[in-house]
């Protein structure tokens, strides 16, 4: 039984689109016929439309305008559904519930964010065909997945043509329990290491004849997870670094192992650089004894570098179009994993990130109160007409 | 070409039983007919047999006289060959070579020992037929494998019948570089434990959701690492503790594992009794915030306890004996790994080691010097002799 006053999937120019999008099962790298989609809607209002593919993967990149860029990012991959048998509704099949609840795959992250951007830029075209600058947006098929053919591929074309881009809102479900209570204003860097530690293998009963990797490492390892490496910086929450997997031993009991091998994660704030976290690791294991190349390695990989955006104009325009179309002041934030806007901030750009509630992204029954798209479409229109619309 | 003074296999009683012994390729658990050649010498000078067979385990049990009791205490089971190519010789036909070694599997560990025993006996029998206390041979073929159906079994029958056993001599290789340089008065105590920590799994970019089992464990696992349990306790080396296996993690490197494994290995003194050391590590772990059963529990595994053999009538007995017949003092120890003599001790029994050179056992090219083993059946003769012979 439909509540009489719940919503519909044809209510809204927004809730329309939203449906088409959820209704594809773009499973990363999938993009099902969504840019497509999107591509015809942006073409029908004056922007014109580049793709760019690669290992599978679809990427558009649209423009209408000159000068000063702002662009919408976003992503039409989603994420497995899981048990299907688990989903109240099918996951491809979107539902708006009794509660007004959108229900499927991608609900949240972040097809209905695509939508809302699409409609928020249709009706501004409309009301200012002359606009401002530059609008653009950059939509990608891999997010979800490895993130290498996606936004990072794009983002290298665009440095490579030395294109501008001031400013940038992605779509990521931002909000943690009502639309707009929270803007990621940032993203912490992520920097990974594998540690090995080499001892010399021999039996329990002559520990004078081996040395035990596990024992050489222990208080090192116990000097890293006790360290407070920042108290939070520029709205960061403090460093953090975690084991996440620790091996050593032949399996045999009578045995001391031959090497220790550990894998370890940073999450950093701009209080740090990857390089000066490295040698503060380096330094700690050598102060408790091991010797770099000798009785230790260490092999780094930076999945990405922290990223800020402080407060100005881009941030100015979100804050108050937030509390004008959901009656609060966004938090910011930099909490949370990693998105695609460490790709794009690499360009120098101002980076947000604003979007539904996150509550059910990646789990079954993803979800979010279908109205919301149509309120973070019009949070998106008046960022576009602070920034964007003709002089009166 | 051999040495013209190198000895032969046929020198005397003691070489030919050794090589006798030796030719049978009695890989563990198999006996290979050994224990039926040890029983028909020691039934034709008076002793009575029985032989305790289970789980393909044979093991015999010969006794002469009655009172005090020596046991004399072997295996006639030996480790495999190895790479058989590697063998200078083949390791199943006994060769004296040019520089006067017996090379063999079993030479030293320990089936030269054990035919050196009993050649000690038919000469001690023979000039002393009425002689004092009560003679005893206790010879397994499962010292190499399991030890489960072997020495083990045999002493909780004997335990059972309530029988007396006062003196025992174990021929394992105790000398190192020359023959009766060490004799080992006793063990090392043998505990085994698997330590599980439990935390509670969750995403890397997430801490403050998650309770990871490594970080939770380091600082205890790091304090048991650097305890000095003792200093050294009754002539024992001071109690280590090594941890032999660590293992934590999900193979992923963003998520934080949910528990965490170490198996850990304590070779103690008699300065402690199993169960102190289990609850030292238990305080330990506790002291560090860990809570018993629910955020980690322990399974031990007592492989043996500690047992020493005071200075009294077997060592200055066996003392005596080595410094007579081979001009040095034993040093006693209680290094190195397990052997029978932990089951032995159990029924109260004054337990001491004393066999040929260990520098080769479980090695290819096994070896021993021949005319050692003619030596060491002197001792063990001397011994005797010491302790049961008529009163002039």
């Amino acid at each position: 039984m439909t509540h009489p006053t719940a919503p519909t999937l044809d209510d809204t120019p927004t809730l329309a689109l939203a449906r088409d999008l959820l209704a594809r099962p773009s499973i990363t790298p999938d993009d099902a016929g969504c840019q497509q989609l999107i591509g015809d809607r942006l073409k029908a209002c004056g922007f014109t439309l580049e793709t760019l593919a690669e290992g599978g993967v679809i990427n558009l990149w649209a423009t209408r305008g000159t000068g000063t860029t702002l662009a919408f990012a976003g992503h039409t991959d989603v994420v497995p559904t899981g048990p299907i048998e688990q989903w109240q509704t099918p996951p491809f099949e979107p539902t708006i519930d009794e509660e007004g609840y959108l229900r499927a795959r991608g609900a949240a992250d972040m097809k209905g964010s695509v939508a809302s951007m699409v409609t928020a830029v249709e009706r501004f075209v409309a009301a200012h065909p002359d606009h401002q600058g530059r609008l653009a947006f950059l939509i990608t098929s891999d997010e979800e997945g490895p993130a290498i053919h996606g936004t990072r591929m794009v983002v290298d074309a665009l440095r490579e043509r030395g294109e501008q881009l001031d400013y940038c809102i992605v779509g990521e479900p931002s909000s943690v329990d009502t639309l707009g209570d929270m803007v990621k204003n940032g993203r912490r860097g992520s920097l990974n290491a594998t540690l090995t530690v080499i001892g010399q293998q021999g039996h329990v009963a002559y520990p004078h004849k081996a040395r035990n990797p596990i024992h050489m490492a222990l208080s090192a390892l116990d000097e890293l997870t006790r360290t407070q490496w920042d108290d939070g910086h520029d709205g960061f929450p403090p460093t953090s670094f975690q084991i996440s997997n620790l091996n050593s031993g032949t399996g045999a009991e009578n045995v001391i192992p031959g090497e220790l091998t550990a894998r370890f994660n940073f999450r950093f704030s701009t209080a740090f650089t990857a390089d000066e976290l490295k040698a503060r690791v380096t330094e700690v294991l050598t102060r408790h004894g091991l010797i770099d190349g000798k009785s230790f390695t260490l092999d780094w990989s930076l999945s990405g570098n922290p990223f800020v955006t402080l407060p100005g104009r881009l941030l100015d325009a979100v804050s108050h179009a937030v509390e004008a179309e959901c009656q609060r002041a966004p938090v910011l934030s930099t909490s949370g994993g990693t998105s695609d806007g460490r790709f794009i901030s690499t360009l120098g750009t101002q980076v947000i990130e604003l979007g539904p509630v996150n509550a059910t992204i990646h789990q079954v029954d993803e979800r979010i109160l279908a109205d919301d798209l149509n309120i973070l479409s019009r949070v998106y229109e008046r960022i576009l007409t602070t920034l964007f619309a003709n002089q009166a």
